[in-house]
């Protein structure tokens, strides 16, 4: 039988290969753009959202070839976003996924530029991705787009995060932050999944709550995890949130009771997969694999 | 009979309410990140790449509806693309537009985001336009991501462009970068009205000969009123090419060959129009206004 790890090493080497194949090589011209686009890509990320694709789309019956190219377009809005992210001018990062971010490792105009154009090809990805029907990819785009963008969307997200910067945020405050800045990318993976795996209405709405509450279960294990994990294991700096003075589910509830509550918001995430008449315990899986990270 | 400037108002007309329409108003949050895109977006911008939309559209006879979209989202990413060229990190300019560039006036955190998130609701835009055919729109979607990415697109040329900083360019090393850095999205914008306009094959092909002409004809008058024009006429920063000891034409040809060239460039380009058996004035009257801009 296809245990968890299995499936989530098998995510990892489709989704490497799409990338390898969607992203100019490093000695194509101009290569430091590409060398800066490949370090940050292929840093030993986790591929949670891939995976999200992956599992989704499976348990409504699509084939592995019809989601690896929007799995790689979703993995390279996330690292475009990681690039801008950890720039001087926002979170001002030196290190990430375990090696030097983009503008350290190179110069901060071509990681401003790697950024810019790994979002370019992630939507040239799906464009182009000839096994799935136009209007199918037409949806995925628009979907990708309004999770990417604004106003629900990461970007509106991280412009609300540095527009509270220096203020004490309530933890409703602080959820709809994430909600937007993290949870958006993670909900349209799993629509992704659905909408390549042609699920009913009905299902859509199930699959859309419940990849709700998988983000917000990801954002209260990465604030624990900022917290209880030293910088080595987490491959960015630790402790940031706390420096930050930055809201956290620790900080407001401490860390047992943190624990409880991803415990609590697991349960619920499984519970939302009730309904469906599938089998759902790939989803089940990915939803503790996260309760439990380590990294 | 519409003469040339009607045509070019009522371009600025369409493209503006077409702007308003796809970008989230100034009250909606995050209203410091929709204020920013606004700020850039209605700067009073010329609106060249959607006057070649729309005019190589009608000389294909598109209609005016099929187009609006299309012309608006190429302003989007050519909007983009000078937000991101003004920060601090790439050519740190304070004028963009007769106004403070973004970065300036909001942020550069913010400036970021702006950019980021234009481009974006560029490929939204398209991906969303219900008058053309799904087909269309993938189309379209794939010759703006070739054309804003890499490896011969604009944030390729303007890697190339970073790269080459301190180095003395040949003429031809600097057609190389202007054909990415400016010329891929002036001919992506002729192809786009050509496409939309259901061109034939040949025709498409002496329609991108044409605005590859158009875009170093583009390029020419550019580097000529850099050197004549002063900064309150160009609504940028004038004199910035010698300054950085930049190979420009009149550097290369001196100020009258460099006009004589322009003259002969759009000679050359109209003649590549005499093939089409089309009304091509339109087409012809937009050459000559480029080649005669004052700003």
């Amino acid at each position: 039988m296809l245990t968890l790890a299995d499936f989530v090493a098998d995510v990892r080497a489709r989704v490497d290969a799409a990338l390898d194949e969607l992203i100019p090589g490093a000695d194509i011209s101009p290569t430091r753009l590409h060398e800066a686009i490949r370090w940050s890509v292929f840093a030993g990320g986790k591929r949670v959202r891939p995976a999200i694709v992956f599992a989704v789309g499976e348990t409504f019956g699509a084939s592995r070839t019809d989601l690896g190219r929007t799995a790689a377009a979703v993995e390279m809005i996330h690292t475009y976003s990681l690039i801008h992210d950890d720039l001087p001018a926002m979170d001002d990062d030196d290190l990430r996924r375990g090696r030097a971010t983009s503008h350290r490792q190179f110069d901060e105009a071509t990681a401003i530029l790697a950024g810019d154009v790994l979002q370019t090809l992630a939507f040239k990805a799906i464009a182009t991705d000839e096994v799935l029907s136009p209007e199918k990819r037409l949806k995925l785009i628009s979907l990708m787009a309004d999770a990417a963008g604004t106003p629900s969307g990461m970007v509106a997200g991280q412009q609300l995060d540095l527009d509270a910067e220096g203020e004490t945020l309530s933890i409703a405050a602080l959820e709809k932050i994430h909600r937007q800045k993290t949870g958006a990318l993670i909900t349209a993976s799993a629509v992704a999944g659905a909408i390549i795996g042609e699920a009913e209405e009905a299902e859509l709405v199930a699959i859309r709550t419940f990849a709700e509450k998988l983000g917000l279960l990801f954002q209260i294990t990465d604030d624990l995890l900022d917290v209880t994990q030293g910088t080595a294991a987490l491959g960015k700096t630790a402790g940031k949130d706390a420096a930050a003075a930055k809201a956290t589910y620790p900080g407001h509830y401490g860390v047992e009771k943190s624990h409880e509550l991803a415990t609590q918001i697991c349960t619920e995430a499984g519970a939302e997969l009730a309904a469906l008449p599938r089998d759902t315990s790939l989803l089940r899986g990915l939803a503790e694999m996260i309760a439990q990270r380590k990294s």
